[in-house]
C-alpha cells in the first residue's frame, strides 16, 4: 500500500491513528476509535467506517455484529496529520455498544462522571441476533 | 492527586488521554489533543482547557500565546474511559494555529488531501503580539 495521501498521514509508533466519528446530520459526537493504513483504505474506499480494535488485534468492521454501520460522508485530516475525523450516517442512531447515541454519553458532575444519556436500545437485543 | 473520578479515566502508559474539544455552540470539531492528570484537573478546576503539548513536553494552557482560550462548557468521558470530549466556547472562533477556526482544515478529495476551510487571520497577525 504506497498510497500518497495515506503516507502523509502521521502514524503513530505503533502504526495507528485516533479518529474521531461525528453523526453528519446532528453533529453530535459519537465514539473515538484508531485506525491503521489498512483501516483507513478500506474506509475511503468502501464508504464504510472500519477500525482497528486495539482490544482485538484486529480490523473492525463498525457495525459488523451489532448491524450499526457508518457510511461515511467525509474524511478530514489535522493540521498536524495525527488525527482524522470521520462524518458518517450512524445507521440505527446508535454509535455505542452499551445502545446510545454516543459513547460520550458520562459528564463530570461534582466531581463525578454521570451517565447522561439514555439507552436507546438494549444490548441484550443489539447482540442477539 | 488522588481524586477518584480523575483515576477512572484510562489513562495511556504515558499517562495521557486522547481530549477532542466541540465547538459548544456550531458543534464543529475544533481539535484533537492531549491531556495528563495535571491538565484535566487543571481544566475542571479553572474551568479553561489546559493540554498537554507532546512536542514540548509541558502542560499547554491553550491559547497563552494567541489569546484562543477555551472555555469549558461540559467535560465528557466515553464507555471506555480512555477519551474525552470538551465542549468549549472558543475565544475569537479560531482554535487552529493555521488561523482557522478547526484543525480538521484537510478532507480527501481524489485521493488526496485538500484544503478546505479559509484562514480567518494569520499566523503573523495571531502570533505578533
Amino acid at each position: 500500500m504506497s498510497v500518497a495521501w495515506l503516507e502523509q498521514v502521521r502514524w503513530s509508533e505503533a502504526g495507528l491513528v485516533p479518529v474521531i466519528a461525528q453523526d453528519a446530520h446532528s453533529g453530535r459526537v459519537l465514539m473515538l476509535a484508531w485506525m491503521n493504513r489498512e483501516a483507513l483504505l478500506e474506509t475511503a474506499r468502501s464508504g464504510q467506517a472500519v477500525y482497528w480494535s486495539r482490544s482485538r488485534g484486529r480490523l473492525w468492521r463498525k457495525g459488523e455484529s451489532s448491524g450499526h454501520r457508518q457510511q461515511v460522508v467525509d474524511i478530514r485530516l489535522d493540521c498536524d496529520g495525527d488525527a482524522i475525523l470521520l462524518q458518517v450516517e450512524q445507521r440505527g442512531g446508535i454509535a455505542c455498544h452499551t445502545g446510545r447515541e454516543s459513547c460520550f454519553y458520562r459528564g463530570l458532575r461534582d466531581e463525578a462522571w454521570q451517565t447522561l444519556d439514555a439507552v436507546i436500545k438494549s444490548p441484550d437485543e443489539i447482540y442477539s441476533s
